[in-house]
């Protein structure tokens, strides 16, 4: 498989895979199409990736959602506790006028507590792959060294595990090459305290 | 916008838009990423593209479904329709042993005359533009040749309205370069009818 390329399993003329080929062209999103013998053997890759009913389409590439009902409820809440706590939370420090309150600085570590009591012993996030959670997730991280500089609040000190998940999920490809240098996040932020008169 | 490219408008520090292209990354879809100036001026793009709140990331290809509620229900009727009584009726024709029973073809036909009365006057399904129903009903047709050769009926004799939709589609692009020539698939039913049996 070639490296960032969208894999379509496919059959030249089933209508299913011929309308997952249209959107995907309507949407401008570049595919490579793999032709499957449906009648003298699916591959193994198609077996694999649609192991319940070995149909076409399939995509192979890993889902980001999981499989069943529970786990995807899970990440749910997860995903909508991020959204609501972890995102407000670092707007009330980087919006603080002159000394960070004790309150928002507590609240904030407080927050990240709770992500680790859910991460617990595990390298990520509901299980051992890298998924929805952590595609919501992992873009706030970069403004935590200006939450640092702010408010003078240290993750790793105060929460080595979600610190050290971090830390791996930076060294994944698709994050380590998109999310920008904390160090410049927080020039942004200086920036943007100064244009909002923010002392 | 170069053709066949998903682009991105973006703002680099966005939790929201680093989300969505660590999500693009994990699937493999190339995209290209606009940067906005949020503060300076936003561009005509972003303010066509995503006229209620203005924000990034936004999209700017057209959206497949309706914007609004009733729009996307029609939408979403429309296409069960197409997906439990065309693909069925066609089926019912090209797995039909010996002669094709007056009754599968006169289903056929009436499945067309409905959807040709949801047509009415206009080019396109629900509006003038290309969408849902269209990615979901056009592979269909390249399977109306078959079923013109075994069933004898002839779509554009029985259903004119339907017919030129059926022209009007393939002057798009992408349904052009990815629907297989209908004679190609006629070869196929063959093929399937002799691998299954059916004389």
């Amino acid at each position: 498989m070639s490296k960032g390329a969208v894999v379509l399993l496919d059959c030249w003329a089933n209508p299913f895979c011929l309308r997952a080929k249209i959107a995907l062209a309507e949407k401008g999103v570049e595919y490579e199409a793999r032709a499957e013998n449906l009648f003298g053997g699916k591959s193994d890759l198609l077996l694999k990736s649609n192991p319940i009913n070995k149909k076409v389409p399939t995509w192979p590439s890993p889902p980001l959602l999981p499989s069943r009902a529970y786990g995807t409820a899970k990440t749910r809440f997860w995903a909508d506790f991020i959204d609501k706590k972890v995102f407000d939370a670092v707007c009330n420090i980087r919006k603080s006028k002159g000394e960070v309150p004790e309150t928002a600085k507590n609240e904030f570590i407080e927050i990240l507590k709770q992500l680790e009591g859910a991460l617990g012993e595990k390298d990520f996030f509901g299980g051992d792959s890298f998924g929805f959670v952590h595609v919501i997730a992992i873009p706030l991280t970069c403004w935590f060294y200006a939450v640092e500089k702010f408010g003078g609040v240290k993750v790793e000190n105060e929460c080595p595990k979600f610190s050290a998940w971090m830390n791996k999920c930076m060294q994944r490809d698709t994050v380590a090459r998109i999310l920008p240098d904390p160090e410049k996040v927080y020039e942004f932020v200086i920036m943007l305290r100064n244009m909002f008169g923010i002392e």
